[in-house]
């Protein structure tokens, strides 16, 4: 293709709110553009990447014998009471009502359309184990919509659901989609690592997310140092601890006037924040209940609410009306529930709030206390591997894709049933897999830029090969030799980006470094002198000289690599 | 592919709402399922009918050089208040508010994204013309989804938007869309007729329909008989007429109790309804009109609408209040505007209302009344072609593709400019062309049938053959006959699909024909005693032997023709 034949609207100038790498290329370089908060429109050569992403997912999931339908956009209330998110679900959620009045919602996910369909459709254990894919557009209200396509609020997702007849044939599914995205994930070019994850909204026991490494990253990915241990900050789960101390100072009650922060207190009174114990009050709904963790540690949202379901932080009026002192909460002398924290539960002789006004306790202990002990706390580096093999190093990562085993959640409730072998009723298991397509392109291309702009996976550029003429509409030599090699190119199968433009030479090598292009061919009148043409390849500085007999050979090599 | 690894969900029962043949078949063949009113998931088998057809929309589209890009589904209720849609669109129009309280809507056409994208990104006219297109979800929440896929709510649409500095590269654009849109057509394997149409609610001047003949067609489409002249019935235009009769009858007044229709009193005096004017209150933003037409001539909304804008036929009540009497209004006497159609005007000694309760005039004559003439009605079969040529023919059509001439309609209301040759600033001249992707695959139903089910044409076939083997299960011989062919397909590149399901012989034909899988061979033992493999054609009842050495030859040349 032509480059005046293709929109492609290079810019200098970022917006305020591209904040991350991949969100100001993606602009720089015109594949997207902003339609409204969290709404971006394709351009032509961000949907080529697009298409390819597709593509390749759709090929792999074709192969692990995946059926590719398409479900709607909009999905009917009555679904969502059916399995119970429609009250679960915040405002995430986009509801709407038709015409008629009748309750919608813009799909986040299809559970309950596909299970309403699979309930519908199958009907025999001779049918299972099946597995379901659509490539389609979702749609999540976040709240606060950033990063570009990272976390837009329209976005495109592979979503694939899967049913059995039992557990071990679920599981082997799992497995099988679990190597289906490595496969992915490589064709892809990116860096990725499976890691174990919480299920979230989505429910379900087991579930590994597929995270791209990168600084840019909004999840904390926990690695061993020693084994293969690899887990989201929110699921690295701590055992029960043995106490490595004893008791030995005396309790005593000191003056910390306005000492509110742990950070505060501890240099107040000239101690580690590990040598602290931190009490927080949450309003659950079991009532009020107190977590003590160590003063270094911060709370695991996630951890807590599987114990206790949605919670919220108790608010300054409800800490008054339990007559507690904000900023001096201490463990003693509690009158609601305290559960603390493993690492904390084996701490000895510790400052904490003496529920006083400006008041800690010193040299306090656990002794007389009565406390329930849990696992409340996010890792932190250094943490032991829970695997017991080593120590824990925390990475930042972009999740791109995740696989859950939801069992019989969405089955049960919305009376998904198949006739097993003995010829009774079974409710299916299911596996639900999905992909962030379009953040798949983001995450890409935070993990291969550099100063000059993207520097696209090959599997994944909008073209492979870009032909960069000097002179092109000057001089008729190297016309004639451009135009013969873009021919030669086409007539190849290679996908050729041919720079036909009137610019300078250095805004084409600027545009076509920009715009990441894995291999680049410069012709100029020098060149057609020498019987040489420049290549150059987007990841590598070093320019060679091949003879115009040999280009296309070249070329094609290269792409093989 | 084997049918076990596919969800085929064939049925013999065909749901109430299934009105229409295509509809019922797609149901029956278990192309789609429905989710709720107007809402349709695409099953394995409609999918890859569904992603042939946008292919081939896709290569031609990119052919004619037009460049495909991707917008949002959720559009910002801002851009449709500043083209004025906001306002005109009815309840068709999916609005919503977002967690912020924003106002959207979900796409019915892209208009106001892509000209406010056009007025981002194309300053000059060195730019221009450019052709925009995309292949995605709309939803237009209709009044009354039917037909299946013909009108659902959410349904995928190919729109494509050009950009112009002058009519002249807008008319160039519309012819080479209208031979795109030809191609398209003719390897869709429709029976398919260009015709002049109005261009409704997205505006503009020049407009054409592609409608593919079918008798379940929702609109009337009128074709001389002696020329190419072919138009929707509502854009189908009429010139004043000259008179041929002169008036000779006395007018009278005669009882007419309770005929209040023109079949009754046409009957009931012993006259044609043509030979009967009628009259018809309607209410506009200018009041009420009175509109007389022929008798046997029906109102053309749209050319009224052309006249006045939105109106709607006056109530009881409001007739009431003009003073007038239902079922007995006429010409004479009116205190409000009577517009009088053409046809009707050139009519002598005719019958009307007599606006008096059970009376009506005969022998009346438009001398002494105050009216003014327009185009208000319908053609029917026999008008002479407004061409000139010939006499028009009815026949019934679904609509699958519209090209407009929308001028500077949205560029202007957006402020979509570039910077002209001249240097100054010059508002684009826009066109836009859309296809109704998920409609061409009923429509091609609708053309393509028999009593056996669906009859695919080969472009758009879900497979082109389709393996049966008898005994597949049980005779050795026959499956491993049955996997070399079906394996030789494979490696030939022919989508084949093979029926290794244990099902009857009878069951296993009538699913391959009800599902309209173009070329079907059978294997049994019995043919591997001859030597031969049944071929049988799906739109061909004969079916024919051919030896198992040239059966790959044999399909090609089938598929190839």
């Amino acid at each position: 293709m032509k480059s005046s034949q293709i929109l492609i609207p290079m810019t200098k100038e970022v917006p305020n709110d591209a904040q991350i790498i991949s969100h100001q290329l993606m602009i720089r370089a015109g594949l997207i553009s902003k339609l409204a908060s969290g709404l971006y429109s394709y351009l032509p050569m961000g949907l080529k990447v697009l298409k390819k992403v597709e593509q390749i997912i759709r090929e792999e999931m074709n192969i692990s014998n995946a059926q590719e339908v398409l479900m709607p956009v909009a999905q009917p209330a009555e679904l969502w009471q059916e399995s119970g998110r429609w009250e679960q679900y915040g405002a995430e959620l986009l509801r709407f009502n038709d015409r008629h009045g009748r309750a919608f919602c813009l799909g986040p996910t299809h559970e309950e359309v596909i299970t309403n369909l699979a309930g519908q459709y199958l009907n025999s254990y001779k049918q299972l184990p099946v597995n379901f894919y659509q490539i389609q557009t979702k749609f999540r209200d976040e709240i606060r919509p950033r990063f570009g396509v990272m976390r837009s609020r329209e976005f495109i997702m592979k979503d694939a659901y899967s049913f059995h007849l039992n557990a071990e044939s679920m599981q082997a599914e799992f497995e099988k989609m679990h190597a289906t995205y490595c496969r992915i994930f490589e064709r892809l070019g990116l860096d990725y690592r499976p890691v174990l994850a919480d299920s979230g909204s989505i429910g379900g026991e087991n579930s590994i997310e597929f995270h791209v490494l990168a600084e840019s990253g909004e999840d904390e990915i926990c690695f061993s140092n020693e084994s293969e241990y690899a887990a989201n900050i929110e699921k690295v789960a701590f055992s029960e601890q043995t106490a490595t101390c004893l008791p030995s100072a005396t309790e005593e009650e000191v003056l910390t006037k306005k000492k509110t922060s742990i950070e505060a207190v501890a240099e107040f009174l000239n101690v580690k924040k590990s040598d602290c114990v931190k009490t927080l009050i949450i309003k659950t709904k079991e009532g009020f209940k107190a977590l003590a963790l160590r003063g270094d540690h911060e709370l695991n949202e996630i951890k807590v609410q599987n114990l206790y379901g949605e919670f919220e932080l108790a608010s300054d009026e409800e800490i008054k009306s339990l007559n507690l002192k904000k900023g001096f909460i201490g463990v003693k002398g509690l009158n609601i529930d305290l559960i603390v924290d493993y690492s904390a539960a084996v701490m000895c002789d510790f400052v904490c709030g003496a529920n006083e006004w400006d008041k800690h306790l010193t040299g306090a202990n656990w002794t007389d206390i009565k406390f329930k002990t849990a696992d409340l706390r996010n890792a932190v580096a250094g943490d032991d591997s829970p695997d017991g093999k080593g120590q824990l190093v925390i990475k930042r990562g972009i999740e791109v894709g995740h696989i859950f085993q939801l069992g019989d959640k969405y089955a049960k409730a919305m009376n998904a049933n198949v006739v097993g072998e003995s010829g009774k009723s079974e409710t299916m298991l299911m596996g639900c897999y999905g992909i962030g397509v379009t953040r798949v392109i983001a995450a890409a291309i935070e993990q291969n830029y550099d100063d000059r702009g993207i520097i696209f996976p090959a599997s994944i550029a909008p073209f492979q090969v870009v032909i960069v003429p000097i002179n092109y509409t000057k001089s008729t030599r190297v016309k004639k030799l451009t135009d013969d090699l873009y021919q030669q190119c086409l007539d190849a199968g290679i996908e050729v980006l041919l720079n036909d433009k009137k610019e300078r030479a250095g805004i084409m090598f600027a545009e076509s470094e920009l715009l990441g292009i894995p291999h680049r061919l410069v012709l100029s009148d020098t060149h057609a002198d020498n019987g040489n043409i420049e290549y150059k390849a987007r990841n590598n500085p070093n320019k060679v000289e091949v003879p115009f007999s040999e280009v296309l050979s070249y070329i094609q090599a290269q792409l093989s690599e």
